[in-house]
């Protein structure tokens, strides 16, 4: 070890009274865990729950490195997938975890990408009406988006993340060395959200991004570090300022709806990533803005020519061969949970880094905007 | 309607900071729910959760109250018993609030028992990360215990009440007419509850238990009135210093630790409801206290002379034809989600109204209680 893997971490403090929490972004820190898991802890064990794919890669690093601080840990491993955020799982996680015995004083680590902090998140939120839990996100899109805030959930029928609860870590560990083993896609779909950050009101780190973003995406280590930290500082000032979504953290759905529209309609399957919904969603956002007359033209192609030019989609046309239609994403959009009093949530732009959250917007304008989208 | 009907109900102020909330006690606030219930909603529309049972007694006379105010009004009918308080059924009521569309403004009410009250509060906390909801709870349990303090949950293969959450009602309507509808048995299942309170801090209100429980019983409203809002005044008190049962809350669990064990060996059924557990526990929580010279002997046998006056059962020899062992009682105390370290949490007393929680008590003290009331 030398060089960067040997420097402290960055921290990321989460202000929010008595469920503060840090967030740690550092090369090797799952390696190093048991420094920083071991004072938060109140029974000395963890349950740590992951994923299939991402126990081969990193679980036994993390039980070695616990162990060796004499923590007692159990684990469990979930299949892969988003349909692993499902009633069904939750239902056999926490019967694990009682069948285990854990008590109020148990600590839950969640060791994998969204799903996993997802359901740990609300299992621990859950069990025994909540114990302590810890989150070790593996995914760039975890590390600057799920990791913060305390949103957990599973989906239904009806859609995603409609049951969950707001439920903070006591811990993130943010290991920027866990990013080295995403595929292509999977880093690029993290990156959406980060540039995300940017655009909602801090266009200063939008212009660094579009010198320094494919850095980030190549594997600079510092540029890694810089991002993922100036991404969970910008959502953690604003889930601070508004814990439970009443206001300034609508701003995070910046793409979302159309985003969440456009992954609905292919099932949240492969076929389209979470971050690739954000990233169309967020050109369509600022579309839509400049169509209003609200944001200058020249920034709402500056927004989609950053995202293409790292390799993200910018229009649903990316996705082959699935026939398109305004009427059905308009509809996804009545059925997401930020549909206020039949309204449709919708975040629009005056320009880079200027976001707001409108009082209404006519749909027939983004009928529009969809419409112009999917034409081929 | 003439004489006590028409006085303004009891009101009892429930200290959580921004989580505080009353609950009104009295005659006839069913069909008066809408003066109460309007002020606190955000969209005009609730969603009124009920068992089968509770449906036919009381379901029409709250659609209509409320209707009569223009909120619109949906309901859901669950199985009536214990079973409710399930995943499975949690999954269900979840699918039919979403299928409803139910918003972050809509609002939940609960009416019935700590079945309904349980199940619908765990469902309100997670539905879109958490709606408001309301209870009205209908059985001298739920009114004095269940409805107070924000405990929801559902059962489990392993346990009752191992998953669940914190969170607390909006409002708390108690409408006293309810329990002339209640069978004898579930009335003093609830009495269980309210002569807890005065055995837990208050010496005095036992005394008046002592000369009027039994008017309480019988159905004087005015003793209703003022034991429930005796009852709902020490859980609030104790509640609030203490939300989420660190400390001081424990106390309210004198006779659980043996009541849930005896309910546990029962599967929770009809056999023994959880009121008759509690009064059994809280005789041989009071006998330990004797056996380990912490309690004067009169006091143990004042609590087992009251309760066995009002036609609760004391001894765990009052269920017909089972064979108890004190292993097995201890077993089912080593699951309980008190248990800290792997150990058995008991509130003891030294008297009438004078109860703690020991840091620690000798097991061979508990099996030699629980032989000595088990030995025909």
């Amino acid at each position: 070890m030398s060089g960067p893997d040997r420097s402290a971490p960055e921290r990321v403090h989460v202000e929010l009274g008595n469920r503060s929490y840090d967030i740690l972004i550092g090369h090797n820190l799952i390696n190093t865990a048991a420094q920083y898991v071991a004072p938060l802890l109140g029974r000395r064990h963890v349950v740590i729950v992951t994923d299939a794919n991402v126990a081969k890669l990193h679980l036994e690093a993390l039980e070695q490195a616990l162990k060796r601080a004499d923590i007692g840990v159990d684990s469990i491993i979930l299949p892969a997938g988003e349909g692993t955020k499902s009633f069904q799982e939750l239902e056999r996680l926490c019967g694990l975890l009682l069948d285990m015995k854990v008590e109020r004083t148990s600590t839950l680590v969640a060791l994998g990408g969204g799903v996993i902090g997802d359901l740990t998140g609300f299992a621990a939120s859950i069990i025994l009406r909540g114990i302590n839990f810890i989150q070790v996100p593996t995914t760039l899109l975890a590390q600057v988006d799920s990791s913060v805030g305390g949103k957990t959930g599973i989906n239904t029928p009806q859609g995603k993340n409609l049951v969950g609860s707001f439920y903070q870590p006591r811990l993130v560990l943010s290991d920027t060395g866990t990013l080295d083993t995403l595929g292509r896609r999977e880093l690029l779909s993290g990156y959406a959200e980060v540039a995300k950050y940017g655009l909602i009101d801090e266009p200063d780190f939008f212009s660094w991004l579009e010198t320094n973003g494919i850095d980030v995406i190549e594997g600079d280590e510092s540029a890694r570090r810089y991002a993922i930290g100036v991404s969970c500082r910008a959502k953690a000032r604003i889930v601070g300022a508004d814990e439970r979504e009443s206001g300034a953290r609508a701003l995070l759905n910046l793409g979302h709806t159309f985003g969440h529209a456009l992954e609905a309609e292919c099932g949240f399957s492969d076929e389209m990533l979470h971050g690739e919904g954000v990233a169309i969603g967020m050109v369509m956002a600022f579309d839509l803005s400049a169509t209003l007359g609200l944001c200058p033209p020249e920034d709402a192609a500056r927004v989609q020519r950053h995202l293409a030019s790292v390799g993200l989609p910018t229009s649903p046309l990316s996705v082959q061969g699935r026939i398109w239609t305004a009427e059905r994403l308009i509809e996804h959009m009545g059925r997401d949970k930020k549909v206020k009093d039949g309204r449709i949530g919708f975040v629009l732009a005056r320009g880079i880094g200027q976001t707001f959250h409108p009082a209404h917007v006519d749909l027939s304008q983004v009928t529009a905007v969809l419409n112009a989208a999917i034409a081929a």
